[in-house]
């Protein structure tokens, strides 16, 4: 089935203690995409940019099949850009530098040639953005999902509260969940949050794993423990785009597939770390995928006599 | 098959957000006998206490089946005190008071009676006490796990590595495995403990679960998400009992029968963190620790297609 992606595409400048990049392909709607792009082929993208984005990134995107019809390339404008550096733990990191650019007034145009999308995700960008695709769209998709951040929570708490009722699927992180909720306690924050209307709500624990939360019941997803990780630029987003990439192309929204759903979305993510930006994205084999999530099989199987 | 557990038996005061107790029983000895109890009863135990510790906690050990032949009393000494304070979070808090008292000068005798135990457990305290419990023994045990902290990393360095070589099983936290090892990724630092002796290696995440490393293999348990978390002292040491009391029960040393192990660790230990100290221990049921694993089972299972 088709997925419908709206999210910030943008240049990003790393540094991480294995080294530092120049302003490379970044923004939540590109690792969402390229995530999903090895899942299902109706894979549709509405973002923005500036004149100053070079052919060869949006190629990146084409090469993986993701329809950048959407994709608005605003002339004379400027591409939102984010310059990050990690510390040596790699679960902190400074924002060296933020321009907003086009995304100060991102006005999301979504195509007729997407026709009815089945499947919607909104990544991480303003509440009110958000909530304008819900309206835009010409039928409720089957399934719309949400990622957000602290950011918001801070400035545009209104806003936040009123897209997230029209919402099936929350993803935070654990920060997230706690302050979006008043709760410590994870079991808490995500009954609240279900109380704030998605009835499924994803916390994201990053090299800790993943927790998902659906009608009463609850699945732990270990994160693949790994020699290396080398930038966790854009983890989280491929997370979201394994995970709703595989439930556009199975059409099942069953707890059991929702569960298969976040392993292939943890299996993207461990891949996404291994080198800088979505470089890794750029050309995985269904072997590797495969083998990979083999490995969460192992890491997790036990048996009780 | 028998189990001799060495370590402290202790008073602890404890306060956290949801209320403050007097002395209550504690220590590591405590904790790790009380959870191994419900798996095998040949449970021995070597510690000390002062005249001042009250044969009504005795009682609670020898209740559950805890041979005390081996708990010295010590005449005209004080039993060994920690006090400390949970901050809000649950994750953190201050030490406000410990007397090492008894255990200043603890020599740990093993009566006869005890035989050859095949499983040891080496409760956390100095590294030079563990290794002469070690050298004391007729025979060396079958399985000898040793748990060990920060603290004796920072002040006894030396003595530590003299029995980190002599153990199987050595069960830290994250934080400590990173400072033993220098590496901060967990699979790096359990390859340099595995160096340092020990086949197998198992990290404690706390409510981020457990990982266990053995035979190039590794395995990660979640731990249960709970509504609340009463007081989590002695978690890790009911998980430890937990764990080794299932495999001296089964006499099984395969990675399927510690896995296994693992998850009953765990269960054990999110039972532990309901009420104030080793409370919750001290009559549970086959049942409720049956339902509690399979709550594990529900937790991680999922099948890919």
């Amino acid at each position: 089935m088709s997925l419908l992606t709206v999210g910030s595409v943008a240049f990003d400048a790393l540094e991480t203690p294995f080294g530092k990049t120049d302003k490379i392909i970044g923004g939540a709607a590109t690792y969402i995409t390229l995530s999903a792009s090895y899942f299902t082929n109706e894979n549709n993208l509405v973002a923005v940019v500036g004149d100053d984005f070079p052919q060869d990134m949006i190629d990146i995107l084409k090469g993986r099949g993701v329809d950048t019809t959407g994709l608005e390339i605003r002339q004379g404008e400027k591409t939102f850009f984010w310059s990050g550096k990690y510390h040596n733990d790699m679960n902190t990191r400074d924002t060296i530098d933020v321009q907003l650019n086009v995304m100060e007034n991102f006005d999301p145009v979504i195509p007729e040639s997407y026709g009815n999308c089945e499947f919607l995700m909104l990544g991480n960008t303003a509440p009110a953005i958000q909530k304008k695709v819900i309206e835009r769209l010409p039928n409720r998709p089957k399934l719309i999902m949400l990622d957000t951040m602290n950011f918001w929570m801070n400035i545009a708490w209104d806003d936040l509260m009123e897209v997230i009722k029209l919402v099936d699927v929350l993803t935070v992180n654990d920060e997230e969940a706690r302050q979006l909720s008043g709760e410590y306690s994870l079991v808490k924050a995500a009954a609240r949050i279900t109380s704030m209307g998605p009835k499924t709500v994803i916390i994201k624990k990053g090299e800790h794993g993943a927790l998902l939360f659906h009608g009463g019941h609850i699945f732990f997803a270990p994160a693949l423990p790994l020699e290396e990780v080398f930038d966790p630029t854009g983890a989280g987003d491929t997370f979201a785009g394994g995970f709703i990439g595989y439930l556009a192309s199975t059409g099942d929204l069953s707890f059991s597939n929702m569960k298969r759903g976040i392993i292939y979305g943890s299996a993207m993510a461990s891949f996404c770390v291994e080198k800088f930006g979505a470089e890794r994205l750029f050309n995985l084999t269904t072997d590797e995928i495969n083998e990979r999530v083999a490995k969460f099989v192992q890491l997790s199987a036990f048996e009780i006599q």
